[in-house]
């Protein structure tokens, strides 16, 4: 139930077109999602300009060309994320408006181009093997609306890459840090400049990483302030939390 | 060597008061940290308005005396967290400007009244016994000069108590979710409202909780956007994060 | 605002007492709880004959006061769990109608008897050591209205003794199997009759129990069907559930 | 040894046909199972209307092909999990009588439509990815005679919608929920309804969750009274401990 | 019932003294126990030679005076394991037939000498901390009536050490090492000799030991041949298994 | 240096065939070897008539072969165990001898038949599932010469069925348990009869069986005494274990 | 800027060629990178004759040739690890000056014979199963001038083995042991010999060999003074390590 | 059997005072220690300078006093680890000559000066908790004559710290990095160094850090080569392997 019948229902009441009973029972009914709370799904997109996020791992191809269909009668924008290419080329055939990054594995859609921030993302990597995680946060962030700058390759092993590039980590609205191994950048990040810094644990690297179990605790624990975590390999996570910031 | 002494030299290689080799020997010799670079420390609370921040448990109300003494003569703003009420009477004797918030456990100190920010932080907790935690947050928060509602013990068991209030959650700039148990509380509130949420897991609980990583695991694997994590316990590190945020 | 409150604001609308706008405003504003929906915590008492259970470890007395208080004057029964005796002591002073559980450490206060149930709930234990956690399920339990019978010490290493008993645990509405060392109790006890087994594993044993993860997964991975699990010593999720199933 | 023979070897002791040293050790040698003990086995499907649930996963076809022989001679019913389409189609040529669900992976058969219990039983889950062990559930919950209703995903991440079917949990007698990633909707359930809650951790999601050990922690720690846990992707089990209770 | 009540019935229902029914019935009645297969408990000692072996941890003084009274009425033997000096004095006002290991904290107690075995089993500790868990191991064996050949402090710091009793190795029917750390002295002593060897890992050690878990994880992935593991520290099972090898 | 070369040398020191430093120089050169010590592996067999055992898993076909053409010329017997069907049909051309276990993946060869022992090693399994790893302890015990009895798929879901072979396992000089899942079967055992049990966990199970953690968990911490633990599937260790003791 | 340039500046404000505020904003902007710090990179290979070594797994062949072809342009030597015989084909056709082990997959070229070391590595393994890993530590050293002693196969399982070795050993300026299964062989070594000891665990085994974390924990925890640790199946990191120390 | 006693043996063959069969027993008898293999330990020190240390926790004073007694006469120095302030006074009566350091917690002896070394090795840590372990390091570098500078304090939360003591780093000859929290100082120190690097996690943090894991695996994943790890707060061994590298 919209405003609009609600309020033709008080109407209908005043005019006791509708029995006091028919109006108190109507009322009861009214259902948590009539009072506009749950539609927080359908409007997000349109009032934030924050399109929606599938993750397709898992889902069959039918299933998503099910989701595309409605994402672009409905939504104005749609990012599927870990898409394989063959698949994609399956979605492309029929719906030839989606784009694909095939670093990011990500398969993105905007009706109208996203409103661009002021404020710029800097997107951290250790090593070139954080690189799909890295253009999934990119191509998300991107999608968004957000400026963004790659500094790729920067790992501790050779530390004055990171120091050197100090400067550009101070001009950024916020900061995603992706590094698998011991996952040490983020507090090397975190030590060198103020700014909020989103750090994502990669499961690149062997042993004892135990699929990015070791730069996970690196960064929970990471004495330098002003860092937070997101799952393992959650390059989406990351970039949704730093375009939140923006 | 400061700006001036840099200047001062330059002149002075002008006027050929300096041999050309022993001016550049002075310029090899710039440290890193003559170059401005490694200032940060003691700028960073001037610039920023950021209080020092010192975690106290582990060291010795000695080595805490001379901290606040340094803090009183160099710096506007302290913060000691994990303070015990005793070693607090200690440091007040002679620190009289020192204040304490028992619940908190935090000794803190202002020059000058911080500067206040325009948006608001809350900071949500689970149950009770979450309350040192979230203390810790809104004390730091509200010494870097944040608005902070605190809106507490809202936990999952009785889901309709944090539902109630989303209008509250909404008109944040940043939310902190402190939870142990199973730390569902971050994905309730990251399901709810489209704000940074910034989830505290704490080691709250008992058995198959293993101090706190039942609900880290919970806040890390969210399926809710927008919500970051930082350490078991890490009051301190979320309120830092929100505070960069607002 | 209750149904009379709605009731009365149709009627006001149909009696044009109040404008359409206010009527509008006023039905909008019908927060969540006052659909009925969030009464739930204080109605559950009264409807299901529930007692509140307080998990009285790391609240003060004064705290525990407050909540006595609460529900002397509000609900018609209570329990706290894990009570030592010296604060139950001090409880008593003021509230000389709570009855204390010794072997349990639980508090609990009924203003009238609990409606007695038909089906009995047996409570099985492994060892002497599981005791406390066993006292604590069996007086909720009886609080809650259910007939218990004690099953204890009849662990695994003389297997005859749980055998010998195979008539009555057939005879349970709900068997509780509470166990710690290696908990192979649960899944012998799965394995001998069809009747809903809920299984606690304790802290109880030394070296490779790691304070109940062996029994915790000895019982996860019973191989008998009809076997669930709580949390590691939680005696009161085990009675709650028991009850419900009751 | 059943009844009659016992029966008639007593008269033979009375009628003197056999000797009193024979009778001490024909007597003697009744094994426990003679003793009507063991006879569970085969008596269990009949008495209970319970099928034989087979795990058919690491079975070979042949194997199979001989359990589906012995069932349909001896049993009225039987249920193979987790069964690919290509072993059923091989079993099927032998037996038409077997149904498949390939949602749920599950071979079934039953001689005789089961009494349809009163009691509903709903399974909720968090995510698509979440179907296969649901579908299980379901399956196997019908086949044993109870009203199953499916409420799918409908995860934290969207909370109003397990919310806005708060009614259809509360008729139900008894509730599955079957979550991955965090698995916080086994919490949110056990808040919004006075209901027996049997979670299910699934192996869905990546990073910290560990193949389902996050949710897995999540439920086991679950504030809310009225849950408790089986497995990962047990969904066998769950369904088997509803029908018991239902 | 035993046998000659049993002989008694058939005679009875031979002379007709007992109705085919009545007898039908008793039979029936013949539990589990009854066939003399559970009555393992009590006759275990008698026939074995082995004392009854209780874990005190954890038990109150009294409980443990009730054990005593109990075994010195009716076993021959009786060992209590982790008591404290404090607790031995209290039990050796009341029963002065009780001797004390200091050294492995046992108490026990001998009606008759047991009868000696001709094998010798060999404790071997890799270091001083061991001790307690050695001792434990070594009055146990010996109220059980072995032959035990201690050769402690011969840990693989100093590899010769184990070397050179090579000799006093192969002399035994079973040896026992007990080792914290790293454990690796189970794996030189089961290279060297073809002897039965029961590892027992300590918790001796600290950092990454994990209270035992490191040593547990080296002996049960131990490459020599011939090695069995008991759980952390338990030394009394090493020795009641020995004591069965023997 | 054999006992006649070193009885050659002291002759010749006493003939003065050597000088005092040569003979001295001589005997120091002794290597620990030449005493008699490392001669353990070649002797080891022909001594005590155990063959060798290799894993060959993750050893190549032409390293197998390489093995066998050792073992055939230098050893009574040998047995490779992880071996596929395929490789040992590329060793039997090579080798009719070899003889091959399809359902253990052992090859085997014994050059003369070995001494049979009395004692007679039982081994058990919980389920189907755990018979590959029997079969490699079953076929290792009967090459060393042990009578095996097979007890299998008696897993506590049934209790009975093991409870029904409490006389075949009492009359065993060991006996074997292998059982995955929750592996409780081995506590049942140890609580059933007074003989050595060695428990062996297999990684048969899923979600929270981690791989064969759980059952071995459970195993370690048996609160029935007389059981040790072998590593998960290690079904060679545990035959080779028994055959010690037998 | 380098020397010259920061000197030729030095000579232009001398001259007066340039202002003050011109010098100083140039001295200024001198980058950490100009003050020669971090030309470390390009200098490394040559100041130290250390090869630069690339982790060739998970990089595509395109990659690889890019880093082969910069390599060849400006090192004097390069280490690919983890390289298949396939890809080495592909790089060999174009640069036929690469040198391949199969046994430690390792791609190597050296412009130059490195200057050979006086000092000898040896490196240690327990089973052939680490050969790989032994492989890849030898070819790494050798390429870096170091003498290789190999001393494969002398696990704890014959313990004699290592010890008639002692000699050897002791002649070492640095050892590695590499050892899968529980990893003692380290703990053997060091007590054996004063000399340095760097442990490479092995994800050689199975069960509760955790894919190494056994080894590992056995090395960390290894009481014999003198041994480090690196990561699990890192052979570079210890042969780099090995080289540093020689 | 010393040298001497062997050279009299022989000399006692040639004269013919001792018999064949004699000479041939004696010498068989000659146990692997008199071969001078075992002399290790008493040799150690002389030969090495190094002295004997003894890990005092766990150990009583009494005991502690047996092994001073014995080092003061038998050895030229001593080392005794984790000793407390009253322990040390206690045996500071008796032996005077004892030396304590009561920030490593380490009591001392050295009977002559130890020869110096020409290296240094820098001992750097990255917060003031970490500081006993490092003393410990400290303390046992001088004591076996090595040069050692202090470098503490110098965490990655104020990278810029470590950055501009490069310099006394690359002076070093061995360094050992001590480090709790995250542990990434490791990292940065190897990545900014070519010198052995051996680090030392701490249990210095909180939450996520469990007692020192975060930290070992960070160190065990340095992405920078030329780091190896000891155990967790493992002052004494990192210190034991740096003096063998200098």
């Amino acid at each position: 139930m919209n405003d609009q019948a609600l309020k033709q229902l008080i109407k209908n009441i005043s005019l006791k077109k509708v029995s006091a009973q028919d109006a108190f029972e109507q009322i009861k009914k009214l259902s948590f999602l009539d009072l506009g709370f749950a539609k927080l799904d359908s409007h997000r997109a349109l009032r934030k300009g924050f399109p929606e996020v599938i993750y397709a791992k898992g889902k069959t191809t039918k299933q998503l060309k099910h989701i595309v269909a409605s994402a672009i009668e409905q939504w104005h924008s749609l990012i599927l994320t870990k898409v394989s290419l063959s698949v994609y080329r399956q979605l492309k055939k029929e719906y030839p408006q989606l784009k694909f990054s095939p670093a990011a594995k990500v398969v993105y859609y905007n009706k109208r181009k996203p409103k661009q921030k002021k404020g710029c993302v800097t997107v951290v990597t250790a090593g070139t093997s954080d690189l799909p995680v890295a253009e999934e946060a990119v191509i998300i962030l991107e999608v968004m609306g957000n400026k963004v700058r790659r500094l790729y390759d920067v790992g501790v092993a050779g530390i004055h890459r990171v120091i050197n590039k100090r400067r550009l980590l101070v001009d950024s609205r916020a900061i995603i840090v992706i590094a698998g191994m011991e996952g040490a950048l983020a507090s090397v990040v975190g030590g060198l400049v103020d700014k909020p810094v989103i750090a994502v644990p990669t499961s690149v690297g062997y042993g004892a990483n135990f699929k990015g179990i070791a730069p996970l605790l690196t960064m929970l624990n990471c004495c330098a302030p002003g860092v937070t975590v997101v799952n393992i390999n959650n390059g989406f996570g990351a970039a949704y939390f730093a375009n939140m910031i923006n």
